[in-house]
């Protein structure tokens, strides 16, 4: 029977380590697929430990993937070079979890670096403050913590929304426009119910790529369109059925081009055309511009009402916070109070008033601006390392001035595929502008999308390093 | 112009005191609809106080809907008549937050008691261990706090929901079978998407409203099933052209009817009748039931991966903690994965790993235990006043054995609509088992649904009263 030694377990507890034991000898073959592991009772007693050790092992590695459970029968191996679908097997190890996780999110642990991340790291975010506040909260509101929040969220964060719309965007909201739900794809397909499934909803090409899942994945008819150095295209919008367009013209994904006033109002006119036509305006990282003014918000341009503006807390404060929100047009609202305030607040009252008093009380203004300055110096550190090393002589940077993330045009014979397998077997994980196209032969190759926001800056010199590796060795 | 006097202003802030004067003028109909307010500028200078402070006032009482605003000319009263729908003027005072909340979620403050409402009280929510586990939480767990959970929730919790349900529930149920989302509502949301909108979704006549809003918002088409003594009616289901069958076996709400053993069996044949049918049993209270033996849930009876089972976390905890989940059959979970792994989860990482941690360390258990005898104590409390009281004579009590409410058959000559009305003149918001019917014709009159869980014990005897009162005065 198989068989493990518990003598060096170091910090691990026995089931974290006899989890690790097993999923090591799968992913190097030691354990074939199909492979059927002891029952958890003989596998116990045989290596001296409790059934339950063994019980949350194997429940680990089915939640993982690595092993599958047969009723009545037990727990086989699973087939790894299937989970791995577009890469060879010998890339396998690294990219097991993808099955289960959104590459985006996927944590890419097995990676040294992880370049299509824009995760924060964590000694970035303000746990002292925020437990602080959770905890006064807890003492001073408990009425208020149990009271069900009205359908668009408890007025006081509404409130503190709107004075930061005011504040940092010069936006003149009232809290009775704003809605907050548990992330922005909540709020999508709140909005395709607001504003109807029969209406034809239009998003950027290239572009990321969720949004479009969503529109689909709720019987919402997605078309898209191109973009130009001006973001979304004019000509090919006014050709479309387009009935509500969703965009993010501060700083498109992944191009990161700002849409200039002139087109805005291009597309605010186009949307004025007909009763029907609204804008999705999605403003998620905005807070993060590195340069220059802030672009006014097309919602603060719009005297139409025709500009529903969308935007995050996850990209400031952490993607594990699931708080968005969206500010309607008044009589937008009015529909929404008529006809879908049947819902329930989907973020927990005890979030809703931490953050509260985190925007309230200046806490969020100085975290945005220390995370500014922060991500400044690691693109700043990266552009620098880049310029420093030979890798300067076959890329080209773009786009560095906006958001977490710049665009790397590279010189080379290489395909994006071949590239992304080369990386992935210098430990990097990362990602193609090609990738957010759907139109294929529109997609400009070998343009990389560099999110710098989750590495740490002590990994960015040897991650040039690599990249330079993987584009000039024959071999691997 | 307008003006107030600040001298007694009491434990209030300024904007609140000044939010409730205006408040009770409209309330009082002093300030006429479509009377236009000060400035907020002007307004501040004539009372002394900062503009900031009106402006508080101001956009509290555009939130709930006492004032609005018409951008460029001011603010003005609304039209406090038109806000109540369905109830006669004189009782408008009491219902005007209908528009802004839902029914069940209305706080019913105005109210001497609400007895449509199933909140908790503030004291019986477990503040104290909750704050110390998230402390500790977020003391200990910082990288897993920010680093993105899996679309189905942290294994964590998965891993404490699915052993909880072994040990209370008898189900045998893997962590990997189970998704974590924001609300059940979000939960159906979900379903829709996996199972497909054009499966037909059939729920219980008399029911849960909101179920069937849900289905009709995705665009699902919903139908009623009616249900009989024994639950859905077997008959009217086999001849409807149901895929899906969304119901409550082990505690029906309003009516209470547990669907016995037999007719599960029955529901389990009908939906292997075609690959396309499932059940969605909705397990909501399960863990009040006062009396008797759990009922074993239709999950743990299906050998044939045909039930999705779903609880939640708002009834036992709050219903401003944002947790439910459900359980799904192991190929649609696969299925799952491969069509909308793409979701975010929409509950915190911060909650997910609490509530983990709640429910590992056996403080959910006694939780329930606690709940449990404490409602057991207000329903014998109130069915003790009834028993004692004239309105006996008048009275039948039904279905007093499970979940927060019981059934009230009352010998009247008045309408439910008239009774409604005169209980609001008293004080109390009711509602009639009538109300949950969608087939009108074959509503039954005259039955209560008393939800007793958020009455403080001090006023059920009051309570009783008032209602005697509502059936006999002749006159209010």
């Amino acid at each position: 029977m198989l068989t493990y030694s518990f003598e060096n377990t170091g910090s691990d507890s026995l089931y974290e380590y006899l989890y690790k034991c097993i999923k090591n000898d799968i992913m190097s073959h030691k354990l074939t697929p199909d492979y059927k592991l002891p029952s958890k009772r003989s596998f116990a007693k045989n290596l001296g430990i409790s059934t339950i050790t063994v019980e949350n092992a194997y429940e680990q590695l089915i939640a993982e993937g690595y092993i599958y459970s047969v009723p009545k029968k037990g727990y086989y191996v699973s087939d790894i070079a299937q989970i791995s679908v577009s890469i060879p097997d010998s890339r396998a190890r690294r990219t097991e979890t993808d099955n289960f996780t959104q590459p985006s999110e996927n944590s890419g642990s097995d990676y040294f670096a992880d370049l299509t991340s824009n995760r924060t790291n964590a000694e970035n975010f303000p746990f002292y403050t925020w437990a602080k506040l959770m905890k006064d909260i807890m003492a001073d509101k408990r009425e208020a913590l149990l009271h069900p929040s009205p359908s668009e969220g408890v007025f006081e964060l509404r409130r503190a929304i709107s004075r930061h719309l005011r504040a940092f965007r010069g936006m003149e909201v009232s809290p009775s426009q704003i809605i907050v739900g548990a992330g922005t794809e909540y709020l999508y397909t709140l909005l395709i119910q607001l504003l109807g499934h029969d209406n034809i909803f239009a998003v950027e090409d290239p572009g990321y790529g969720k949004i479009r899942q969503i529109y689909k994945s709720n019987r919402a008819e997605c078309i898209s369109i191109p973009i130009d150095d001006e973001g979304v295209n004019i000509t090919a919008l006014t050709k479309s059925s387009a009935d509500i367009l969703h965009l993010s013209p501060s700083h498109h994904y992944p191009t990161g081009i700002v849409t200039p006033i002139s087109r805005r109002y291009e597309l605010l006119g186009w949307a004025l055309k007909s009763d029907r036509r609204y804008i999705i305006e999605d403003d998620y990282d905005s807070e993060f511009r590195l340069l220059g003014k802030p672009i006014p918000s097309l919602e603060s341009i719009d005297v139409s009402e025709k500009v529903i503006y969308m935007n995050t807390f996850t990209k400031t404060l952490s993607p594990t916070i699931r708080i968005s929100y969206m500010v309607l047009p008044v009589s937008l609202m009015e529909n929404f109070k008529k006809r879908l305030n049947f819902y329930s607040c989907t973020v927990s009252n005890f979030e809703q008033y931490t953050l509260a008093a985190f925007i309230e009380n200046g806490y969020f203004e100085k975290h945005i601006n220390r995370m500014r300055i922060l991500y400044r110096r690691q693109r700043d550190m990266f552009i620098d390392e880049i310029n420093k090393s030979p890798l300067s002589e076959l890329v080209t940077i773009h786009e560095e001035n906006a958001g977490l993330h710049f665009l790397l045009h590279v010189d080379t014979e290489l395909t994006d595929e071949e590239l992304t397998v080369r990386a992935a077997d210098n430990g990097l994980k990362i990602s193609f502008l090609s990738g957010y196209y759907t139109d294929k032969n529109a997609a400009v190759s070998h343009t990389l999308v560099i999110n710098y926001s989750a590495l740490t800056q002590e990994k960015i010199k040897e991650v040039v390093e690599r990249l330079y590796r993987c584009l000039t060795d024959a071999e691997n």
